[in-house]
């Protein structure tokens, strides 16, 4: 589809020149022409036509890592020491899901996430299979992966279902799912299960994605098992000769941000899970200043609780400046970046999170016209400090409307509303 | 005028007892039936009927410090050192304030309030008669003080334009706009000056607004200048023998703890404004274990950069957790009280803050009907973890409707947003 969005507001992160107006226009599910930028053909014409006054067109929001169908465990625990939360709460109700309680509850994450402007999302669950359904039919991008535990009975069959995923869905809906292996995490993956996930990354040329120093008792357990940090014992398994998409990284030493640094490591950083469940404050600053590509996540909903990366973007600039004492750090342009192209670089997606021409067209019209969006000194400033998820008018993802005038357009909301608050009972039940 | 809100849910949080369904029935500016608490006269007749299914109904939200008009100057400047922001960037801009324009801007920000169900806020600014129509004329409920500098030129003046607010608001607008005494800082108000504030308080029995103990720099210059810390010289000075609301109190001594303690005074928490300008992390859970009472606020726009009391719930909430490195600090339902019940004893509102039959009639309808408020497992956790601003539905204030549908009744939205955008635009030109 042809589609062009008339007279909004664009701003130029790479170059972080402030706001200009302009046009945006799509082809198939690329951006052709952005503002100043790129050709329209001679007799170029428009199927579609979208007013984008006093709207300013984004890059589509990254979430880096998420749990999606964790939404169905959405304030179910809260305000609990975190292994109680877990054992006593968290894996018991996991244990009960089925398969369609899972595209149910990541059908009502996707429903979340489009509405507040995130267009890709990377995620790390079971029934996998049936989350990359409910991304097909939603229209959303996702990089999938299945939740992997070297422990247990069902190591193996974690192998099997990941191996008929890369199978299956690498690559489906026209290139919107991508498919990563997910060991859970060093103390979760013991080397010789690492070593089988590793070969079959190296089979399918796949990525990596774990979860790395979230806690104390991690490093302290680590530390016990193998003497050295988690950082370390993945990289002496040699899983950073992978792309790796780290999750959390709360706890990291010097060493440990070199390596991620020199091994071109993305780490998802989630900062309201991590306060929420008093995990501490990721390194974001020195692992910036090493050059490592940080992208932003909400984790899953459970520990957040909501999907929301505008409120995740502005927590994570508020949370660095007063841990350093320094108001400059994360500045707005920069935590934005993180959440659009840095996100897309850490999830390897390379002509994505950007406004550029040869670019996907994954974008969004955030409206203006609202109290808490005048006057109109900064926009940039404004998404990151200002700005909430239902500020989001219209989504754009592969060049195709998901979201318009704040209505979804590929999925039955009430339906999955109804859906998932019945499972919800039936799980407590 | 009464007005019957049929089958919404509804918390005690008094009781923290859990969610129930039931109507709320309001009669001139007083609730007079809530779920099962109350009775209605014989015969008694809504003339309108609100259908609240869907809907949790709560207390209005309360704001314990602001600075509104700073609205103005949202996004103006951000990521800038302290001093830098202040001394060139806000000060000079507030000096080309005028009269005109502090009204415009306190509307503005009453709508932004509004809209994210905040029905009551605390204020500290200049051309407060200004401020003080705008309240008058939008149907919202504040206190009000006259930021007073002891040092320099306008330092009679702003006492003389407080006793006239004292004389001619106090108790305004249907007892909706109540007058306080806005001695700025200990750093700003030497003990002469000090001394005659109080007279003033004395003289009209008028509650002290203050910014207490917001950065080091402050702590430093403080006890350079009076060998103590901000708490001691105003306690030496007398202050807190008046109603004292206390705004930040990042950095307190134990001692400075007991006496905001001993003394009844209340201190209103601004997270976000602290991380945004580093100042540090307000001992809030130290406070509360004193049995200090602790209100919420968001200070003013531009270091914030909006006015969403649900956000900064959220913020209080899990700035806390980190900081403490414990997950059970402050909270949902304490948080929530935080910002209503307690907000509402920290500016002495004392039949405020609460839905008791015989309070006041401020609340607000957020809708439930939602994705990121789905499933309902515990609609209190989702208003501190989840919910924001632009999920209120309904506000009323003194028992009067002044949003419905998200529609502002009682304010042109659409004239506030362009002259506040025209006069921005002056401003910076
Ligand atoms: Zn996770
Ligand atoms: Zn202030």
């Amino acid at each position: 589809m042809k589609i062009l969005i008339k007279d909004c507001y664009l701003c130029d992160l790479l170059r972080d020149s402030g706001v200009t107006t302009g046009d945006v226009a799509v082809e198939g599910n690329r951006l052709l022409k952005v503002g100043g930028e790129g050709e329209l053909p001679l007799g170029w014409k428009p199927e579609r036509v979208i007013d984008g006054k006093d709207h300013l067109c984004l890059p589509g929001l990254i979430n880096c890592h998420t749990h999606a169908a964790m939404t169905l465990l959405r304030s179910y625990a809260d305000d609990l020491p975190l292994m109680h939360w877990l054992e006593k709460k968290i894996w018991p109700m996991e244990a009960r899901l089925t398969g369609d309680d899972v595209y149910w509850g990541t059908l009502l994450a996707i429903v979340e996430m489009i509405e507040s402007g995130t267009t890709t999302f990377s995620d790390m669950y079971f029934f996998t299979d049936r989350v990359a359904e409910a991304v097909e039919v939603s229209g959303v991008r996702a990089c999938l992966s299945r939740g992997l535990i070297g422990i247990g009975d069902s190591a193996e069959q974690g192998l099997e279902e990941s191996r008929e995923l890369l199978e299956k869905w690498q690559g489906a809906a026209d290139g919107r799912i991508s498919i990563w292996l997910g060991p859970h995490a060093p103390y979760t993956c013991p080397p010789d299960f690492l070593d089988k996930v590793l070969t079959l990354a190296q089979d399918y040329r796949a990525g990596i994605h774990v979860h790395v120093a979230e806690t104390k008792d991690e490093i302290e357990q680590i530390a016990r098992e193998y003497g050295k940090t988690p950082v370390a014992y993945l990289s002496e398994r040699g899983v950073f000769r992978f792309p790796v998409l780290a999750a959390h990284c709360v706890y990291l030493t010097e060493e440990d941000i070199e390596t991620l640094a020199a091994a071109g490591a993305a780490v998802a950083h989630n900062p309201e899970s991590n306060m929420k469940l008093a995990s501490g404050i990721a390194p974001i600053p020195e692992l910036l200043a090493a050059g490592v590509t940080v992208g932003i996540g909400t984790d899953g909903a459970s520990s957040n609780n909501n999907l929301d990366m505008f409120e995740e973007m502005r927590t994570a600039a508020l949370l660095h400046k007063v841990n350093k004492g320094d108001p400059q750090v994360l500045p707005a342009s920069q935590v934005l970046s993180m959440a659009t192209r840095d996100g897309a670089r850490a999830l390897r997606l390379d002509d994505l999170g950007l406004l550029q021409p040869g670019y996907k067209a994954d974008l969004i019209l955030v409206n203006l016209n609202e109290a808490h969006l005048h006057p109109r000194h900064n926009p940039v400033a404004h998404m990151v400090y200002s700005a909430r998820g239902g500020d989001v008018e219209t989504v754009i993802i592969d060049g195709r409307i998901v979201m318009e005038g704040r209505k979804i357009l590929t999925i039955d909301k009430e339906r999955v509303l109804a859906e998932v608050e019945e499972r919800a009972r039936r799980l407590l039940s």
